[in-house]
């Protein structure tokens, strides 16, 4: 079976990590409104990544008659009951920062899977979180932080695998799955389902 | 204070991990015969990284008057009661993974960083330890892995940020200390002893 795989999605964090897996795929991310009717994390980043796979699904559906393997991700970080998205401005990741420091949180991605062509298509969700301990961090090293331009497209503003990563003391779960993408969990699931 | 920083590892993963806090240093890797005396993973990893730190201290004190700051560092991988090193082959590697596969197993670097100059010098040591669990892999999964460059020149022959990320389903404590070098507790311990 041949198929076309796409990353509906434009961070370069998830092209890198789905690039581990070895095989060759298409970027598109998806556009479209993202609409929230949960508070509960883990509905939250599975709606979300159900919506991005769906839309391009249904986008290159028309013209297309290859068999199409569409994943959508969503990360979200959730700390005592709040969601901290991607921050607005410098504040609103002050604010994040503050918050996780000298704690733990969690991080949640989901993670949709589509595939088929014009005449039959299935799909699979699922989601991963991880625990994420973080060092108490003084004014000067959270300013210093804040002057990078590193936390302002992450969810909760900072990456793991980037300057932020002397702060984090460990963790408990998938590593990647912090970083954006769970590639050891998909590719178990692709596996099972005989998409790679 | 001025510091003349060393890294006494050849590893490019320990280079990159150092260089992620942002200090200048240099690469001088310890040549010297390991003496291993113990056979118990967080005693045979502290006493490797005190070996390698003193052997280059000791080597560049003789010609030089500026405050040297000289890091070294060691990592095992650690299953049943069993430590894993650097594989000596393609058969050695092979047992490794098949033994790790399917499992929880241990990995612990042991840190040494001896400061100072001819006058007086200090050091501290610590060590982190990490649970990796792995994915069982099937046997023409750990076959494409050992026809990889990957498993060669790394303790219990797998590198968790490459190829062989697909197959690690999470880990307990820090990540970096699997890749090789546990920055975030080694950047608390440098702040502590004002040598950052």
């Amino acid at each position: 079976m041949n198929y076309r795989y796409i990353l509906a999605s434009g961070s370069p964090r998830r092209k890198e990590l789905l690039g581990s897996l070895g095989f060759e795929f298409e970027i598109i991310p998806a556009t479209g409104e993202e609409i929230i009717e949960s508070t509960v994390p883990s509905e939250v980043v599975c709606s979300l990544s159900e919506q991005k796979a769906k839309e391009i699904f249904h986008k290159l559906l028309r013209d297309n008659t290859d068999t199409l393997v569409v994943i959508g991700s969503d990360t979200v970080v959730s700390y005592s009951e709040k969601i901290l998205g991607k921050p607005k401005d410098r504040s609103d990741a002050e604010e994040m920062i503050r918050s996780i420091q000298g704690d733990l949180h969690q991080v949640y991605t989901g993670v949709t899977v589509i595939y088929g062509n014009n005449e039959s298509s299935k799909s699979f969700t699922f989601h991963e979180c991880t625990d994420v301990e973080v060092y108490q961090m003084d004014d000067d090293e959270i300013n210093a932080y804040l002057d990078t331009d590193e936390p302002y497209d992450k969810a909760g503003a900072y990456g793991i695998q980037g300057i932020f990563g002397k702060y984090v003391k460990g963790i408990t779960g998938d590593y990647n799955n912090v970083v954006g993408l769970p590639v050891s969990r998909l590719y178990q699931e692709m596996k099972k389902n005989h998409l790679i």
